[in-house]
């Protein structure tokens, strides 16, 4: 029983000691650092290299995969709560960039995904960076208010081609195919990829085509505008919004209103009101 | 004149019983899936489908559309005041592409209208969720608004493409051909879509013809972006006064003004006036 | 002396009459309807037209030349103040128009000047529309405010002209010949019209070009972005300024300011501190 | 001793006057001419010109730099503060380029490089010009503000260009060699400069590789807006917040805020309450 105790204890020393080094300055530099060579060296690998820099890109590797390791161990250690851990976001995606990496690819064929999981420990940089996580964190949040907007615009997306893949189809099937590939050819019309090109070919045979194209522009251009503008107006008002519950909250107070002056301007109404009325009385 | 009434009365029954079916969650959501499933038919049909597969399509179709119709004759009888069933656009839109879906078309060059009347069934989805009805009813009546810079982005598209059909003709008929297709080439360059091909061409005859090109994109991109500024002003503006009078009216009250504020602040100097003035009598 | 006088009253009399053909209603919409049938008439003529109707158009073309010209002698007497007429810029466009198509063109090299002279016609639609005057007067006074803007992103387009046609004059000499086409060419990689091509002929020759071409999109686009704000912004607050003293015209009202509270709020505190300060002597 | 205090004040003598000569409004306008002389030689330089031209351009060049070595001298001189004078930007920038315009190039190969050096002396304009400096540097003060979206669009084109260069290198090397030619090709495919090529290409390979593109110019346009908008928001509020304090400038007071409003209310208040109480007390 004693044993456990102290155990309990010489762990929560452990625990002490490593949450300092997590929060420490120059561990974290020294973190950022070990991001930056690990994506240089992501760099590197696409230059064709002589055989000794080979050599030495693949135990850099080796050391950036056991470094990552030991740096979420110490994060995971000096967390005090364990099951918090894992239901931050970031926390589960760090986790999951590491122990992908652990799983050992030998394979020629498979060497090329290994090169791919790397590629993405540089999206660590984001995880690490506070200020890159909330600025990712406040587009992930702006998508789902614009939901609709997006919908709409999939549905001109899809009428217009389910039209071009009926119509189009015979003229150039690489372009009209089906319905996936049609899609594909509207959102190069969006935007402007030679589209002339796409309908120069179809005016060819349908001479009114130019009327599909030019709906479709404007439809898709004015949703689209619309879709732009919620995300300014509601980016705007966060932004105002921040920036003046900042100003007052410098100054140690809350922010007044039209409605706060009208308050208590009745309060001096009534008060000067009870007052003749007193008088009034009194005389 | 009691039979009458009793099948009034029976038809009330129907009536309500129908309401109570319409306005039903589930049977929305049916509604939806149907629509989703009708969708997904268009775009399956434009990938090459086996004969078996190309059969189930067929049936599925004819039950979408009795579906549909069985749908809008609920919505119908659902109404209690039938004419003004008709007043609306979207109850219009929705029985013309119902009635429509009817026409038997056997004729094999008919077959591709067929299909493509089918298409505009999707559009049902916008007609059934209340969000989509709104946005595109928003975009609509933003358009009038803008109404004026149209007319004069008309006018600039068609003088410059009365010059270039008239000096250009000679050049290259199938860009300058007459205005029609001039005004097209202009939306062309408008989009920069291979635009100097256009210009070096006419370059090699005109060699100042770069003026009429650069003139024409200046007006015609400031145009354009007095109409976005237009478009953006006047969203923002509807979206700030949504966004306040809804704060307000979560707390049961109208937004306070400054001229409120001013008024109150009058009747208090008013009170203070009279009230120092009757002191003054009586002292 | 009489006479004079006589033929004075007459004149003024005709004067009366035209003014109130100038105003009247029916007498506007002609004027509207034959500037269209004068624009229709520029772009039937770019269609290839059989001689029956080409005679017709050459009549319609008398008959709208001699109509401007009644119309602009009508509007001329009508005017009280025969100097203020040429002080207004849109009179005098008119005018000059108006005179510009009297100049009989026989000469069959001249007959495309006269075509397009005849084009400019069109414009009289903005003079004559109250609102796309407004629309553009609006336009041009919001130029002179991005003088700067555009001096500064003039100096950037000259000086990597000079550079580009200093260094790329060899590899292309009909991108960069001289100043003059460097300029075209260096817009051409602002609108991204395949810039590409431009730069990956010059990355030949000088591997590094690629930071030439970046830089330039970079700086003009930022530049860019800046003008467009300018505009926004400035267009933005004329906007809600004409809207916010729109709503106080309505009212009979001047628009409340925090400053007129405030004075207001000084009145009050004054009379209390007199009165009481009247009440503490009295007493 | 007098000698010196002698020298001195000649030397002041000689400091005042040309500081006159600096503050002096036709002097200004001539360095102004000067510079843009300067320009027009660097423009007419990049015409084939005739010998008698050449020389001229020649003798203007010598010119241009004993007059530009000239000015900065007297602006040097007529400073008061001598250490002061090298801690602005723009006069440190104005001796770099007159130095560097003294440097003598007579190697043929390093005229070009001469030809660039003077190529800068038109950014001298910005130098000379207030509005054009505050412009400038505005620009440049908006950049920090939005460092972190560039790192995070930068950590983006990072990812998709080691991406590319592994899964694309053996398509074409031309465009995904290693990952400098990676992070070009991603700019072009972020300007749709022939996009769509570069996909059907790596599309024939990989049919999933749209998956690629798509996402790539969604983030990155996603991210692209962020940026503008920051630009927009930020630059707005600087305007708006100048506009407003100007206004209230004009009129020799400071601008009055809700809170001034609710501190005055409180005060009269506190005043009314008073005046009561004594009142009750003196009854």
């Amino acid at each position: 029983m004693e044993n456990t105790c102290a155990n309990m204890s010489r762990f929560e020393i452990i625990q002490n000691r490593f949450e300092q080094i997590k929060s420490n300055k120059a561990f974290e530099i020294f973190v950022i650092s070990v991001i930056v060579i690990s994506a240089l060296l992501i760099g590197a690998k696409t230059y064709p290299l002589p055989d000794s820099v080979h050599q030495l890109t693949t135990i850099l590797d080796y050391f950036i995969t056991v470094f990552f390791l030991i740096e979420i161990s110490i994060r995971f250690i000096a967390d005090k709560n364990k099951k918090r851990f894992f239901t931050s976001f970031w926390n589960c995606f760090d986790t999951l960039i590491v122990v992908i990496s652990l799983v050992p690819i030998d394979n020629s064929e498979m060497a090329v995904i290994g090169r791919l999981i790397r590629v993405f420990r540089v999206l660590r940089m984001v995880s690490i960076i506070p200020e890159l996580r909330i600025l990712l964190t406040s587009l992930v949040k702006a998508l789902p208010q614009l939901g609709y907007v997006m919908l709409l615009m999939f549905i001109i997306f899809y009428i217009y081609a389910a039209i071009g893949s009926t119509l189009f189809e015979n003229i150039n099937p690489v372009l009209w195919g089906d319905i996936t590939i049609s899609l594909l050819t509207l959102f190069r019309v969006m935007t402007f990829e030679d589209w002339t090109d796409v309908m120069y070919e179809t005016m060819e045979v349908y001479p009114l085509s130019w009327v599909y194209y030019l709906t479709f522009i404007f439809l898709s251009a004015f949703a689209f505008l619309n879709m732009v503008i919620g995300i300014v107006v509601s980016v705007m008002e966060q932004e105002h919004a921040k920036a003046r519950s900042e100003k007052y909250k410098e100054q140690g107070k809350v922010e007044p209103t039209l409605d706060d002056v009208q308050n208590e301007l009745r309060i001096v109404k009534e008060m000067l009101q009870q007052h003749i009325q007193a008088q009034n009385k009194s005389s």
